[in-house]
């Protein structure tokens, strides 16, 4: 009864059920599920990697051994990867030999790269396939494979030769050759190749999956759209908390401890960082005890001057990101920044001014917040963009110059030059 | 010769070298490819909004008239939507009937909703046809539809009531009835629901499309996984921006201009919001106007507090877009937070005191110092998550209490505390 109702359920629904329900009644279904019934719950992304290990322990292992050896092989590994080494040991010694293989020849490929996210259970046929022929082969291999929508055409030598969609399958007559219909210019990406490009390829040429290949173009497994999906919002999360300064938003804290983990790192770094301002300021002591009122504008300076370094920043890290920035040149794109930066600065001090002498009837001292300002708006945005430019041509990831970095950065050098102009120009004010 | 090299091309390498040729040569592309083949081209999101208002006027409106008819309605309303109402006007009336209404119909959906975004192009057949005639139906269609993947089956009221996958389609026996083997529990998105959800359903249940239904299960479109990840990364994009205090991140600036204009709204009210501090700051003038060295720290203390707001409220932002937040109780995220904020707070204090004491021999200062920082950082991380939930909670985007207005506020809190708390205790400094 219990059966037959879950199973009628989606299997995202099952796993959000199988989630939420106490052990005892996880238990309950373990008796009731086959292997191959929770894999499928264990397949999607919505398990958060801390609890995988609490519902293993649940299972008897030769149970949990056979799920993972019924999950599509990408899936197995991404949680098997989660686990320590020597349970995934155990676990693939307890599975059949074959999906042994299959799963251990997944295993060693390194994080990030297509290798790490492609899976093997794909649709090959011969070049000299009619159609009649590959339909029979599609049909015998649906069940088991992760898509039937692309079928890859291989050579003698297990090189990707051609590509055809299942749509030109069913529209072509039963005893044309494969070769005649299919797409010999087939899109594929490296084994080695870094996720993000991955992901770029499948959403600029909106493919359902694309292939992988090594060098000598030996098809090696295929990624599908929904695990780049997944990808895109992990690399979104990722550059949003390098951003943000927090050290990885992309699993959800459930307490205190672990979110103040991941915040800690950068908070002290960046009081160190901050320190170095305080040192700064502290060296204009006199200055500021000559005109107490000059320690009002600091913090509005910085303030500014960070604004629009991680206004930069972040135009310069998206567009990296989406590869808008690739297309035009950099040298372009830096011209283009110091003229926004010119424009911004000039009018921001324009009304900064205006502002400062309507609030205390101060020109001079409104004259040297507002050419702080200025200056500062200038470097911040000038530096915003060309750190992010030149740390991914150095193959760093841009992101990591993250916004606190260039606010810190920006910090000093506009309090610099604020404190800087007004002891030149003390005896004015 | 040419147009035999360009039509073995990849759509989407098609248009990059439309978009990266001169005029001219762009020209003869409009002489040698019909209408439909360019349509291929205008089909892709990578065309800049500001773009196609220059290739339009490139071309002969009737040739242009014909090319948004051969498009796939979603996409031939995307570009539609960009261009100034009487030039849609014009277009419609130059195509054929058929093609006009279907855009039309589309047309009116408000922006960011699932109908904005949906297309008609899709295969729907009668509950009672067997497996061989739905595979002809689908045949008939292929060169329509945008896919073909998903067979959705209605009843006599154009009600959707089940769904096959292709998949099941071509396993199944041909004489099976299609309501034996269709998906009674499909999922469906409303018409009038936000993109963002209807996005988060094709993640959730790695759907290859999602059909769009009124509130009577009426079918009126379906939206396919390629528009999803444009939604996904659009939006992304928003709360980027948002955080970064940028106006409008999704399309990219081509000049100084564009750009500062998406930059300085939000700089000029972030420096008015500064002027409030500076403004409170100048109030204690008196008390830095007798310890100078007080001013130093100022900026360390307010950057403190707003690098842990930033980090609550980014953290409550992706929870908010990836719906993590919405499963457990606010309630208690709220409690995590606090735990969060005290946790990072003590540290970040302690931290700080000694920090003070080794480069100035200073205990008293680094005491206040510290203690305004334990404070800061608890209002700012409580603040920091229960802005942007309340919001939600409102109805308004959370992303829009940005970054920087958190910072700003934090800017104020810290400062007040800080700067009250020594004038409190200044004789003994
Ligand atoms: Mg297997
Ligand atoms: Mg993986
Ligand atoms: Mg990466
Ligand atoms: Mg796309
Ligand atoms: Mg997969
Ligand atoms: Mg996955
Ligand atoms: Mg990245
Ligand atoms: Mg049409
Ligand atoms: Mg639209
Ligand atoms: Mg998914
Ligand atoms: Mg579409
Ligand atoms: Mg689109
Ligand atoms: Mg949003």
């Amino acid at each position: 009864h219990f059966r037959e109702y879950f199973l009628q359920l989606h299997p995202y629904d099952r796993a959000t059920l199988y989630k939420k329900v106490e052990p005892e009644q996880r238990k309950k279904m373990y008796y009731y599920l086959s292997p191959k019934e929770l894999a499928e719950i264990f397949e999607l992304s919505e398990i958060d990697d801390n609890d995988y290990n609490v519902f293993l322990k649940e299972m008897d292992a030769t149970y949990a051994a056979e799920m993972f050896a019924n999950m599509f092989v990408d899936n197995a590994v991404d949680v098997l990867n989660e686990l320590e080494k020597s349970q995934v040991v155990s676990y693939l010694t307890l599975m059949d030999k074959e999906s042994a293989t299959e799963i251990k020849a997944l295993l060693h490929y390194e994080e990030f790269t297509a290798g790490s996210i492609m899976t093997t259970e794909y649709v090959v046929i011969p070049q000299d396939s009619t159609v009649r022929s590959a339909m029979t082969i599609l049909r015998n291999a649906a069940p088991e494979a992760e898509t039937i929508y692309y079928v890859f055409v291989v050579d003698d030598d297990e090189r990707l030769t051609g590509v055809v969609s299942l749509r030109d399958l069913i529209i072509a007559h039963e005893d044309t050759f494969i070769h005649s219909i299919m797409n010999e210019r087939v899109v594929s990406v490296l084994v080695s190749e870094d996720q993000e490009e991955v992901a770029r390829t499948i959403k600029d040429y909106n493919f359902l999956a694309v292939p992988v290949v090594d060098f000598q173009q030996h098809m090696l497994g295929i990624i599908t759209v929904d695990d780049i999906i997944d990808v895109l919002e992990e690399e979104a999360s990722d550059d949003y908390s390098k951003l943000a300064a927090v050290a990885d938003m992309t699993t959800f804290d459930k307490n205190s401890l672990s979110a103040a983990k991941k915040r800690l790192p950068w908070l002290l770094i960046l009081l160190v960082l901050g320190m170095l301002t305080a040192n700064l300021i502290g060296a204009f002591e006199e200055t500021i005890a000559q005109v107490a009122l000059l320690a009002a504008f600091i913090p509005l300076i910085a303030g500014t001057a960070g604004n629009s370094g991680t206004q930069a920043l972040a135009v310069a890290v998206r567009g990296i990101a989406t590869r808008d920035i690739e297309d035009e040149s950099k040298f372009k794109l830096l011209l283009r920044e110091a003229g926004t930066g010119l424009l911004t600065g000039l009018i921001c001090a324009i009304f900064v001014i205006g502002l400062i002498f309507v609030w205390k009837q101060e020109l001079l001292l409104g004259l040297l917040v507002g050419a702080a300002i200025f200056v500062s708006i200038f470097v911040a945005t000038l530096s915003g963009s060309f750190i992010p430019l030149f740390m991914h041509k150095m193959k760093i990831d841009p992101a990591v110059a993250s916004g606190p970095f260039i606010t810190t950065l920006n910090d000093l050098v506009s309090t610099l030059i604020y404190l800087g102009l007004a002891t030149t120009f003390i005896s004015g004010l």
